[in-house]
Protein backbone atom coordinates (compact mmCIF):
# COMPACT_ATOMS: atom_id res chain seq x y z
CA UNK A 1 0.00 0.00 0.00
CA UNK A 2 1.50 3.41 -1.35
CA UNK A 3 1.14 6.14 0.84
CA UNK A 4 0.63 8.45 -2.31
CA UNK A 5 -3.57 8.69 -2.79
CA UNK A 6 -2.77 9.94 0.82
CA UNK A 7 -0.31 12.22 0.07
CA UNK A 8 -2.60 13.53 -3.19
CA UNK A 9 -5.89 13.57 -0.83
CA UNK A 10 -4.25 15.86 1.57
CA UNK A 11 -2.11 17.95 -1.13
CA UNK A 12 -5.86 18.61 -2.78
CA UNK A 13 -6.95 19.80 0.32
CA UNK A 14 -4.02 21.93 1.20
CA UNK A 15 -4.10 23.39 -2.78
CA UNK A 16 -7.80 24.46 -2.32
CA UNK A 17 -6.42 27.04 0.79
CA UNK A 18 -3.66 28.14 -0.54
CA UNK A 19 -2.87 31.99 -0.82
CA UNK A 20 0.55 32.28 -1.22
CA UNK A 21 1.36 31.97 -5.05
CA UNK A 22 3.61 35.43 -5.44
CA UNK A 23 6.23 34.58 -2.74
CA UNK A 24 10.01 35.40 -4.03
CA UNK A 25 12.51 32.69 -4.17
CA UNK A 26 15.18 34.34 -1.52
CA UNK A 27 14.06 32.80 1.88
CA UNK A 28 12.61 36.11 3.72
CA UNK A 29 14.06 35.77 6.63
CA UNK A 30 17.43 34.84 5.18
CA UNK A 31 18.25 31.93 7.03
CA UNK A 32 19.63 28.29 6.09
CA UNK A 33 17.84 25.29 8.73
CA UNK A 34 19.93 22.36 8.91
CA UNK A 35 18.04 19.65 10.89
CA UNK A 36 17.48 15.64 11.18
CA UNK A 37 15.04 13.81 8.84
CA UNK A 38 13.41 12.48 12.08
CA UNK A 39 10.08 11.69 11.25
CA UNK A 40 8.89 13.65 15.16
CA UNK A 41 10.92 16.60 14.66
CA UNK A 42 8.86 19.38 11.69
CA UNK A 43 11.49 22.08 11.75
CA UNK A 44 8.51 24.67 10.20
CA UNK A 45 6.21 23.99 13.33
CA UNK A 46 9.00 23.44 16.12
CA UNK A 47 10.50 27.39 15.11
CA UNK A 48 7.34 28.96 13.50
CA UNK A 49 8.31 29.25 10.16
CA UNK A 50 6.16 29.97 7.58
CA UNK A 51 5.87 29.27 3.71
CA UNK A 52 9.28 31.79 2.29
CA UNK A 53 10.67 32.19 5.31
CA UNK A 54 13.44 29.89 5.54
CA UNK A 55 15.31 27.24 3.64
CA UNK A 56 15.04 23.81 5.31
CA UNK A 57 17.94 21.23 4.58
CA UNK A 58 17.45 17.34 6.55
CA UNK A 59 19.16 14.32 5.83
CA UNK A 60 20.17 11.67 9.03
CA UNK A 61 21.28 13.41 11.80
CA UNK A 62 21.21 16.74 10.38
CA UNK A 63 25.13 16.43 9.72
CA UNK A 64 27.00 19.10 8.12
CA UNK A 65 28.86 17.06 5.68
CA UNK A 66 26.18 16.34 3.33
CA UNK A 67 24.51 19.78 3.95
CA UNK A 68 27.65 21.93 2.24
CA UNK A 69 26.66 21.79 -1.29
CA UNK A 70 22.99 22.89 -0.08
CA UNK A 71 24.91 25.92 2.24
CA UNK A 72 26.67 27.29 -0.30
CA UNK A 73 23.74 28.17 -2.95
CA UNK A 74 21.40 29.09 0.02
CA UNK A 75 24.08 31.58 0.58
CA UNK A 76 25.52 32.32 -2.55
CA UNK A 77 22.27 32.56 -4.78
CA UNK A 78 19.43 33.00 -2.27
CA UNK A 79 21.37 35.38 0.35
CA UNK A 80 20.87 33.30 3.37
CA UNK A 81 23.07 35.20 6.12
CA UNK A 82 22.15 32.90 9.47
CA UNK A 83 22.66 29.18 10.14
CA UNK A 84 20.67 27.32 12.56
CA UNK A 85 21.91 23.37 13.63
CA UNK A 86 19.19 21.02 14.79
CA UNK A 87 20.25 17.71 16.41
CA UNK A 88 17.47 16.26 19.10
CA UNK A 89 17.53 13.76 21.62
CA UNK A 90 16.57 9.66 20.92
CA UNK A 91 18.11 10.08 17.13
CA UNK A 92 18.56 7.03 15.10
CA UNK A 93 22.27 7.88 14.66
CA UNK A 94 23.04 7.09 18.02
CA UNK A 95 21.87 3.82 18.20
CA UNK A 96 24.50 2.12 15.55
CA UNK A 97 27.99 2.33 14.05
CA UNK A 98 29.88 2.44 11.04
CA UNK A 99 30.54 -0.93 10.84
CA UNK A 100 26.99 -2.52 12.27
CA UNK A 101 25.17 -0.94 9.24
CA UNK A 102 27.45 -2.16 6.74
CA UNK A 103 27.28 -5.51 8.45
CA UNK A 104 23.67 -5.13 7.60
CA UNK A 105 24.06 -3.96 4.19
CA UNK A 106 26.33 -7.19 3.55
CA UNK A 107 23.95 -9.67 4.87
CA UNK A 108 20.94 -8.20 3.85
CA UNK A 109 21.71 -6.93 0.07
CA UNK A 110 25.00 -8.61 -0.57
CA UNK A 111 26.93 -5.28 -0.62
CA UNK A 112 29.81 -4.41 0.48
CA UNK A 113 30.24 -0.36 1.19
CA UNK A 114 32.89 2.03 2.89
CA UNK A 115 30.83 4.86 2.42
CA UNK A 116 30.82 6.47 5.98
CA UNK A 117 26.97 6.68 7.51
CA UNK A 118 27.94 9.24 9.96
CA UNK A 119 26.52 8.61 13.32
CA UNK A 120 27.56 9.68 16.76
CA UNK A 121 27.50 9.01 20.34
CA UNK A 122 26.74 12.45 21.95
CA UNK A 123 24.08 14.54 20.24
CA UNK A 124 25.82 17.75 22.24
CA UNK A 125 29.13 16.77 20.62
CA UNK A 126 27.39 16.41 17.61
CA UNK A 127 26.31 20.16 17.42
CA UNK A 128 29.34 21.14 18.48
CA UNK A 129 31.01 19.28 16.23
CA UNK A 130 29.05 20.07 12.87
CA UNK A 131 28.87 23.83 13.92
CA UNK A 132 33.18 23.58 13.45
CA UNK A 133 32.46 21.73 9.85
CA UNK A 134 30.39 24.66 8.73
CA UNK A 135 32.61 27.54 10.75
CA UNK A 136 35.68 25.66 9.20
CA UNK A 137 34.05 25.34 5.41
CA UNK A 138 36.19 27.40 3.12
CA UNK A 139 33.00 27.74 0.53
CA UNK A 140 30.86 28.99 2.92
CA UNK A 141 31.11 32.80 4.38
CA UNK A 142 32.95 33.44 7.45
CA UNK A 143 30.65 36.61 8.81
CA UNK A 144 27.12 34.96 9.40
CA UNK A 145 25.83 33.82 12.87
CA UNK A 146 26.16 29.92 13.05
CA UNK A 147 23.61 28.48 16.05
CA UNK A 148 23.29 25.09 17.83
CA UNK A 149 20.51 23.38 19.16
CA UNK A 150 19.35 19.82 20.31
CA UNK A 151 15.69 19.29 20.11
CA UNK A 152 13.54 17.22 22.93
CA UNK A 153 11.19 14.87 21.19
CA UNK A 154 9.55 13.95 24.41
CA UNK A 155 8.88 17.61 25.11
CA UNK A 156 9.19 19.62 21.89
CA UNK A 157 11.73 21.68 23.50
CA UNK A 158 14.69 23.48 21.84
CA UNK A 159 17.64 23.73 24.42
CA UNK A 160 20.68 26.08 22.74
CA UNK A 161 24.34 24.02 22.68
CA UNK A 162 26.52 26.81 21.44
CA UNK B 1 20.16 40.80 13.63
CA UNK B 2 19.80 36.77 14.44
CA UNK B 3 16.51 35.14 14.40
CA UNK B 4 17.59 32.94 17.23
CA UNK B 5 15.24 35.34 19.33
CA UNK B 6 12.01 34.79 17.43
CA UNK B 7 13.10 31.13 16.89
CA UNK B 8 12.64 30.28 20.62
CA UNK B 9 9.61 32.39 21.15
CA UNK B 10 7.84 30.30 18.52
CA UNK B 11 9.34 27.14 20.19
CA UNK B 12 7.80 28.53 23.67
CA UNK B 13 4.28 28.33 21.79
CA UNK B 14 5.07 25.25 20.16
CA UNK B 15 6.29 23.11 23.41
CA UNK B 16 3.62 24.81 25.50
CA UNK B 17 0.70 22.96 23.65
CA UNK B 18 3.14 20.09 22.82
CA UNK B 19 1.09 16.91 23.37
CA UNK B 20 3.45 14.30 20.88
CA UNK B 21 6.00 12.75 23.75
CA UNK B 22 5.62 9.34 23.31
CA UNK B 23 5.98 8.51 19.65
CA UNK B 24 7.68 5.86 18.55
CA UNK B 25 11.50 6.65 16.17
CA UNK B 26 10.47 4.36 13.13
CA UNK B 27 8.18 6.95 10.96
CA UNK B 28 4.61 5.47 11.40
CA UNK B 29 3.94 5.87 7.37
CA UNK B 30 6.82 3.88 6.96
CA UNK B 31 7.99 6.32 4.11
CA UNK B 32 10.96 8.74 3.16
CA UNK B 33 10.62 11.95 1.24
CA UNK B 34 13.23 13.56 -0.01
CA UNK B 35 12.57 17.25 -0.92
CA UNK B 36 14.33 20.61 -1.74
CA UNK B 37 15.52 23.10 0.70
CA UNK B 38 12.79 25.72 -1.01
CA UNK B 39 11.88 27.82 1.42
CA UNK B 40 8.26 28.15 0.03
CA UNK B 41 7.82 24.65 0.00
CA UNK B 42 6.81 23.32 3.69
CA UNK B 43 6.73 19.02 3.23
CA UNK B 44 4.50 18.33 6.30
CA UNK B 45 1.76 20.75 5.18
CA UNK B 46 1.77 20.03 1.75
CA UNK B 47 1.38 16.26 1.83
CA UNK B 48 -0.80 16.23 5.37
CA UNK B 49 2.04 14.41 7.82
CA UNK B 50 1.94 14.75 11.25
CA UNK B 51 4.72 14.54 14.05
CA UNK B 52 6.00 11.04 13.73
CA UNK B 53 5.38 10.16 10.07
CA UNK B 54 7.64 10.50 7.60
CA UNK B 55 10.94 11.21 7.31
CA UNK B 56 12.06 14.30 5.17
CA UNK B 57 15.37 14.56 3.82
CA UNK B 58 15.67 18.05 1.94
CA UNK B 59 18.88 19.99 0.15
CA UNK B 60 19.21 22.08 -2.74
CA UNK B 61 16.84 20.54 -5.21
CA UNK B 62 15.63 17.46 -3.89
CA UNK B 63 19.17 15.84 -5.09
CA UNK B 64 19.61 12.18 -4.61
CA UNK B 65 23.14 12.36 -4.66
CA UNK B 66 23.37 13.69 -1.11
CA UNK B 67 20.44 11.82 0.20
CA UNK B 68 21.91 8.24 -0.44
CA UNK B 69 23.57 8.06 2.87
CA UNK B 70 20.26 9.26 4.45
CA UNK B 71 17.95 6.73 2.64
CA UNK B 72 19.97 3.78 3.18
CA UNK B 73 19.68 4.52 7.40
CA UNK B 74 16.14 5.12 6.81
CA UNK B 75 15.13 1.80 5.23
CA UNK B 76 17.98 -0.34 6.91
CA UNK B 77 17.54 1.02 10.79
CA UNK B 78 14.01 3.01 10.67
CA UNK B 79 12.12 0.49 8.30
CA UNK B 80 11.07 3.00 5.69
CA UNK B 81 9.80 1.05 2.89
CA UNK B 82 8.63 3.96 0.31
CA UNK B 83 10.32 6.77 -1.16
CA UNK B 84 8.65 10.20 -2.72
CA UNK B 85 10.84 12.37 -4.40
CA UNK B 86 9.55 16.18 -4.61
CA UNK B 87 11.63 19.01 -6.96
CA UNK B 88 9.33 22.07 -7.87
CA UNK B 89 8.48 24.96 -10.22
CA UNK B 90 10.55 27.89 -9.82
CA UNK B 91 13.17 26.22 -8.56
CA UNK B 92 17.31 27.79 -7.62
CA UNK B 93 18.48 24.96 -9.43
CA UNK B 94 16.97 26.34 -12.40
CA UNK B 95 18.79 29.10 -12.28
CA UNK B 96 22.80 28.88 -12.53
CA UNK B 97 25.44 26.55 -13.54
CA UNK B 98 28.44 24.79 -12.01
CA UNK B 99 30.70 27.00 -13.77
CA UNK B 100 28.59 30.03 -12.49
CA UNK B 101 28.52 29.38 -9.06
CA UNK B 102 32.49 28.14 -9.06
CA UNK B 103 32.79 32.09 -11.07
CA UNK B 104 31.02 33.67 -7.81
CA UNK B 105 33.08 31.57 -4.74
CA UNK B 106 36.24 32.41 -6.75
CA UNK B 107 35.42 36.35 -6.94
CA UNK B 108 33.44 36.65 -3.71
CA UNK B 109 35.56 34.25 -1.52
CA UNK B 110 39.15 33.95 -3.22
CA UNK B 111 37.60 29.82 -3.22
CA UNK B 112 38.60 27.75 -6.41
CA UNK B 113 36.36 24.64 -6.17
CA UNK B 114 35.94 21.82 -8.68
CA UNK B 115 32.91 21.03 -6.39
CA UNK B 116 29.52 20.21 -8.45
CA UNK B 117 26.77 21.53 -7.01
CA UNK B 118 24.26 19.87 -9.14
CA UNK B 119 22.24 22.20 -11.01
CA UNK B 120 19.33 21.39 -13.47
CA UNK B 121 18.05 22.84 -16.59
CA UNK B 122 14.33 20.69 -16.50
CA UNK B 123 12.36 20.13 -13.59
CA UNK B 124 10.53 16.97 -14.74
CA UNK B 125 13.91 15.53 -16.13
CA UNK B 126 15.40 16.26 -12.55
CA UNK B 127 12.88 13.97 -10.91
CA UNK B 128 13.01 11.35 -13.57
CA UNK B 129 17.14 11.65 -13.20
CA UNK B 130 17.02 11.19 -9.69
CA UNK B 131 14.37 8.38 -8.96
CA UNK B 132 16.83 6.95 -11.91
CA UNK B 133 19.70 7.45 -9.11
CA UNK B 134 17.90 5.98 -6.52
CA UNK B 135 16.67 2.55 -8.40
CA UNK B 136 20.21 2.14 -9.57
CA UNK B 137 21.83 2.54 -6.10
CA UNK B 138 22.53 -0.86 -4.64
CA UNK B 139 22.87 -0.03 -1.33
CA UNK B 140 18.85 0.90 -1.27
CA UNK B 141 16.13 -2.03 -1.48
CA UNK B 142 15.16 -2.92 -4.84
CA UNK B 143 11.09 -3.53 -4.13
CA UNK B 144 10.06 -0.23 -2.95
CA UNK B 145 7.61 2.22 -4.74
CA UNK B 146 9.75 5.35 -5.68
CA UNK B 147 6.98 8.16 -6.91
CA UNK B 148 8.13 11.80 -8.11
CA UNK B 149 6.18 14.73 -8.04
CA UNK B 150 6.74 18.21 -9.46
CA UNK B 151 5.37 20.80 -6.86
CA UNK B 152 3.82 24.27 -8.07
CA UNK B 153 4.94 26.98 -5.46
CA UNK B 154 2.18 28.87 -7.56
CA UNK B 155 -0.71 27.21 -6.75
CA UNK B 156 0.06 24.68 -3.86
CA UNK B 157 -0.95 21.69 -6.18
CA UNK B 158 1.77 18.62 -6.31
CA UNK B 159 2.25 16.99 -10.34
CA UNK B 160 3.28 13.61 -10.44
CA UNK B 161 5.59 13.04 -13.12
CA UNK B 162 7.01 9.17 -12.68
Amino acid sequence: MSVVPEFLSANERYAAAFRKGQLPMPPARKVAVLACMDARLDPARVLGLEEGDAHVIRNAGGRALDAIRSLVISQQLLGTREIVVIHHTDCGMLTFTDEQLRQRLREGLGQTTDREFLPFRDVDQSVRDDLAAIRGERLLLKDVPVTGFVYDVGTGRLRQVA
